[in-house]
């Protein structure tokens, strides 16, 4: 039973550490959390989740429930009549655990269980509660799929633009199922994004509808494997700054090349002038765009406050519309169409950020 | 006498409040740190400059002297043998001034510099050491024309590039002299150098050697009239977040303009692709030159803290690129040139910020 096992550590280590089931998976600021706690020796601290209505009644019949009184846990088990949390399994120990885990042995019990069981019979079990997010206690083939696609759901973003929140997210994560389990990291990822948006751009600037149509799949899929690098990162911890940026920076320079191969494409139609103006309109009003977003972002977040962007024309909704453009065979219009929303996405953009410094101002 | 006319406020101020030299020119941080002095009623605080090495002699003979002793001021006159601090002219007084100075009055002195002695003589006038940086005693036409320069010499920033430092900055600063006397606000400011380069590129645009000279000299000034609205906005205290992001965001739509004009410009000698890729490349290559320069100005400013950088590319290196592209009429040769040095440096930039971070994960 799983209180030996605990028993083998003894040696190893010192009080106060945490222990947890090897089959529970919980969120990062669980554990910061309990490592903030201040712990006398003779005490354990539990993670108690206390929010028992969102739990299916099959996944309570399989819990260890606790029932908790001023803090303290006073009783632990799995067939209490009485609960109203449920043993999220991760603990903070101080070494008092092993003294009591013996006591419980040469009493004929050798789970965790019971040990814990006569700490709280001496009020020496605090609970804690939480944790901040979902967790999930993996038994079978069904609660790994479920933790899964509970993990995949929440790498959504409320800044995401409708083309991200209704096509390119639900893609970009089953993608991302995959590629978790490969050694990609997240910047590889950014960079192979790139390239596809690269060798869109080439295919677009070659002569012909069939160019239009390869190149227009190609920036799609590209705008959908863009939202990859930043899930796999999300998921395996290895968010940073860097990456964030590099990943921006990658995407200016995926809509540069992405226009130019749009604008080629056309000058073998044997305009100049139009096509020109419409190309560079659009590429100068696509990347002040991403430049302006910055500040954009930051006012909406203020204003918003975690509610869900409406309408937010970004890169989604741009590389959407040279996808259809192209498939329709309407480059000139899909560049005159992007040079003015953009531009006056811009325009609208300095005069809401205007009004709002005016009104700070008086 | 001003003795007379600091009686005057007696009836409308109430202790303690700021007392200051109309003629005395001082910096705002000196303001803020007379404010957050804690004073008894019955004092009086006297901003004193300890540092005499600054001083030109004949500067130090028109001044009125202090002399300090354990952060008190113990005597004040133009005549002092002995001295160790130069009077700014800013005090911050309780409500005994008052008495002081009608008791001098009686005494036949009703100068300010009488009230203050006799509080001093009775240990009431605190020294308080200052101000932060550099201040006027404005009495003539020679000392307002060193305010101006001494003014106009610290708006140059550390950031500047090299164009910026040694031809735009000294021409902008010589045009901000005047503009101050405008009531043009560095807003307004902004969008004038925006309208030039925007001029600049239709001029562009137009065929022939006329066009690319007018054009050129006009770029070249906008370039130099965009350091007058930051200039003029911190001289006049009126710098904002929203002015610093509403001139930039205008710059990268003025650097569009000016590219556009310079590539339509080489459609009619009869080119297409060469000079359309050209100018795609210089443009997306300028425009995301100042999308990374933001991190990577962050980055430059933590390692260099306050030193000048040696070499930046920048705006002021691309305009100015342009002017003398424009007038040796070699448009082609200098877009391919601003394309390439623009596109290596934002891959210089990348590669540097990722060696940072990777340096920091270890």
């Amino acid at each position: 039973e799983n209180g030996v096992s605990v028993l083998c550590a003894e040696e190893h280590v010192q009080g106060p550490f945490l222990l947890t089931m090897c089959d529970h998976l919980l969120p990062q600021s669980a554990f910061e959390e309990m490592l903030k706690i201040h712990l006398n020796n003779d005490e354990v601290a539990l993670l108690v989740d206390r929010d028992l209505g969102k739990f299916a009644h099959s996944d309570l019949e399989e819990a260890t429930k606790v029932l908790v009184r001023e803090g303290k846990v006073v009783q632990i088990g799995k067939n209490l009549s009485q609960y109203n949390g449920i043993d999220t399994g991760l603990f903070l120990c101080g070494e008092s655990i092993f003294e009591a885990l013996k006591k419980a042995q040469s009493d004929g019990d050798t789970t965790l269980s019971a040990g814990i069981r006569l700490l709280a019979s001496e009020g020496r079990v605090r609970a804690v509660d939480g944790p901040g997010g979902p967790w999930f206690d993996i038994d079978d083939n069904r609660s790994i799929e479920k933790a899964e696609q509970q993990l995949l759901r929440e790498l959504k973003k409320t800044t995401d633009g409708p083309i991200s929140r209704y096509i390119n997210r639900p893609l970009s994560l089953r993608i991302t199922r995959y590629l978790i389990n490969t050694p990609l990291t997240p910047n590889q990822l950014s960079f192979l994004s790139f390239l596809a948006a690269l060798v869109a751009g080439a295919i677009f600037a070659v002569k012909g509808y069939a160019a239009l149509v390869i190149g227009a799949v190609l920036a799609q899929f590209s705008s959908i494997l863009d939202g990859c690098d930043g899930e796999v990162a999300r998921l395996k911890y290895q968010t940073s700054e860097f990456g964030g940026w590099f990943d921006a920076v990658l995407d200016r320079y995926a809509d540069a090349f992405v226009f130019l191969g749009l604008t080629i494409h056309l000058l073998w139609e044997g305009a100049t002038l139009g096509p020109v103006m419409a190309g560079y309109f659009s590429v100068s009003g696509s990347l002040i765009n991403s430049y302006t977003a910055h500040k954009y972002d930051d006012y909406l977040r203020n204003r918003l406050r975690g509610r869900a962007v409406t309408l937010r024309l970004g890169r989604d909704v741009r590389i959407f519309l040279i996808f259809l453009g192209a498939l329709l065979n309407r480059v000139l219009a899909t560049l005159v169409v992007l040079a003015v929303i953009t531009n006056l996405e811009n325009i609208r953009r300095i005069w809401v950020l205007y009004r709002e410094w005016s009104k700070k101002k008086e």
